[in-house]
C-alpha cells in the first residue's frame, strides 16, 4: 500500500534563502546546494526569478545559475512569478529542467501574496506554462494554502481542484499542494489526496508540508498513505511561513528522509548527508535550526559497540 | 477505522519536571497541575516515588500528593520504580487511582536504568503489582525501548510481547509501550500495535512516543490507524531523553491534541488551554519549550474579522 520509493524537491535554496533576514552570499549558496547533491538529492529548486527590490535575497537568480553544474540524473527548478520572470529563466535552459509556478487556492491569499485575483493570476499562468512548455521545460504549479487558509479558513478541495485543472490544462505536469502555513490535518490530507488522484489522474501530485504544529511528517504519512510518492521539503528546516518568530516552515528534508528510510522506502538521498548541508547553514546564518535529525542525528540501529555493563 | 475518542495521560508533571537541571518549587508544581487539569486532561502522573538522593527534582513526591485535590473524573497516578517506592505510595490510596510501573524491553537498558537483569526487574514488579492491586489501585506498566534500544538496536516485538503478558499475568490493566529514545518509525508502530492487540486482547494498550526525530505525531498517526486510543504525552514538549541537548523529549500534549482535534477525535481536552500550562512552565524554566502549539496557536478556522485587502 505503501509507495516503494519517493521522489523529494529539495526547496530549501530558493523557499529557505528567501525568508532569512540576512542576504546569503551566493558562494555560500552554491557550496551548500553542492553539499545537497552529493547527499543524493535529484530534484533541486535553486532559486526565484523575482525582482530583486521585492525579495533581495534572490537577487542573486543569474549568478546561481552560472555558477551551478549540470549532473546526470538532476533536476534543477527554478520559481517563476511570472512572464517577466520566465523570460528571464528562459535564458538557462541549458541548466534548468523545471520551471515551479504558484497560485493561491483563496482570493484573500492571492492578493495578499501577489495583489491579483485567482483568475488574474491564472491567466498569465497559462500564458507562462504554455511558453516554459514550448521552450522544453517541465512545468510544475504549487497551489498555496490548499488545505486552510490564514484570512479565509477552510478551503474546499473542490476549489482547489477546479484551479488544479486548469493548470493540467494549460499544461503543468505536475501540482503541489502547499499547507502554508501548517494548517492541514492527517484527516483531511488523506481524505484530499485520495480525491486529487481521481480528479487529476495522470498528473504527478506534490504534497508541500510545514511543521507549523508539529503535524508535518504526521501529514507527509498521510499523504504516503493516499498513494503520494512526490514531496518538497527543505534541509534544516529552513524557510516556509516562520511566523510567528520561532513557528517552523517547511518540514525538514532530513526528518522526512529519516522517516522514509526508517520505513523501508526508497529516497536515494542519505539523511546522515543532508545533515552535513544544515550544520553548514547553521554556521553561516549563525543560529540553531529546527531540523530534528540535525540535532539528534540519524538512528543508530548498530547500537555502541560496548553495552553499558561492560 | 480511526477511533472516536481518545485517552490521554500527562505525564509532565513527573516525566518532565524529573528532567528539568532545576528542581521546580512545589508549589509551581501544584499550580501547573492545575492548570492542567482546568484544560480538561482526565490522567495525570503526578510524581514518581523514588529515591531523593537519585532524583532530587521529585523529593516532594509526599508534598504534591498531599497538595492536590481531588476531582471528579480524575484519575491521579504516581510512578513506582521498586516495592520500597510503592509503599509511599500506598499513603495516598484516597488520592491516587493508578500507579505505573516499568521495566526495559533489552537488558542493557534495564541494566543501565536500574543496574538490574530484567528477570530480577519482573520478579519485584510481579509483587509489587499484586500488592498494588490488593490496595485497590489500578496497575500499569511501561516497557521502555519497546522500538528501539539505543545500547542493542532493534528489538524484537516478541520479546518486548512476552515481557508485557507476564505483566499482564501479574495484574497489569494497561500496557504501555515507550519509544523512550524517539528510534521507532511508523510503519513499525502500525505492525506493532497490530500484532499487540492480538497477543495482549483486553488489556489497554499505551503509546508513549519521543519527537526526538521528529517523528513523534507521523507514530501517534500510524497507532491510531491500528487502533490505539490510549497516549502518554508531556505538556510543553517536557521531558523525555533530551539528549543530546537540543533534542526534543516527549511529544507535547498540546500538539497531539491540536493533531487529534483537527481529527475530529475526541480527547475531552482544550489544547488552547494545556498551552497556557505550557506557556507557565515557560516562565518557570526561564527557556522556550519545544511544544510546536505552544509557538504557533492553535488553528484558526474563522480567518481574522478582516481579509488583507479590507
Amino acid at each position: 500500500m505503501l509507495p516503494a520509493e519517493v521522489s523529494i524537491r529539495e526547496v530549501g535554496p530558493r523557499d529557505g534563502f528567501q525568508n532569512e533576514p540576512e542576504t546569503i552570499r551566493t558562494e555560500d549558496k552554491l557550496r551548500l546546494i553542492g553539499i545537497l547533491l552529493d547527499a543524493g538529492l535529484r530534484r533541486i529548486e535553486l532559486t526565484s526569478f523575482v525582482r530583486s527590490d521585492v525579495i533581495p535575497q534572490l537577487s542573486d537568480a543569474e549568478e546561481v545559475l552560472s555558477g551551478i553544474e549540470p549532473r546526470d540524473g538532476v533536476v534543477y527548478s527554478a520559481l517563476v512569478p511570472n512572464l517577466r520572470g520566465l523570460d528571464r529563466a528562459l535564458g538557462f535552459t541549458d541548466k534548468l529542467g523545471e520551471v515551479s509556478f504558484f497560485c493561491s487556492a483563496t482570493e484573500s491569499h492571492n492578493r495578499a501574496n501577489v495583489n491579483r485575483s485567482i483568475e488574474e493570476s491564472l491567466g498569465e499562468l497559462e500564458q507562462a506554462v504554455g511558453k516554459a512548455s514550448d521552450s522544453g521545460l517541465r512545468c510544475v504549479s504549487v497551489i498555496s494554502v490548499s488545505f486552510g487558509c490564514p484570512y479565509e479558513g477552510r478551503v474546499e478541495p473542490e476549489t482547489v481542484f477546479g484551479i488544479a485543472e486548469r493548470l493540467v490544462a494549460a499544461g503543468c505536469d505536475e501540482i503541489g499542494f502547499g499547507d502554508t502555513t501548517g494548517m492541514a490535518n492527517p484527516r483531511q490530507v488523506g481524505e484530499f489526496f485520495v480525491a486529487a488522484s481521481e480528479r487529476l489522474d495522470g498528473t504527478e501530485l506534490t504534497a508541500h508540508f510545514h511543521n507549523t504544529r508539529g503535524q508535518g511528517l504526521a501529514n507527509a504519512l498521510a499523504a504516503l498513505e493516499a498513494g503520494v510518492c512526490s514531496f518538497e521539503s527543505s534541509f534544516g528546516e529552513l524557510g516556509g511561513c516562520p511566523f510567528p518568530p520561532g513557528a517552523t516552515g517547511n518540514i525538514a528534508t532530513e526528518d522526512l528522509v529519516g522517516m522514509l528510510e526508517e520505513m523501508g522506502i526508497d529516497t536515494g538521498v542519505d539523511s546522515a548527508a543532508v545533515v552535513r548541508a544544515s550544520a553548514a547553514a547553521q554556521e553561516i546564518l549563525g543560529r540553531p535550526l529546527g531540523s530534528h535529525v540535525l540535532t539528534a542525528g540519524p538512528v543508530d540501529w548498530s547500537g555502541p559497540e560496548q553495552s553499558p555493563e561492560a
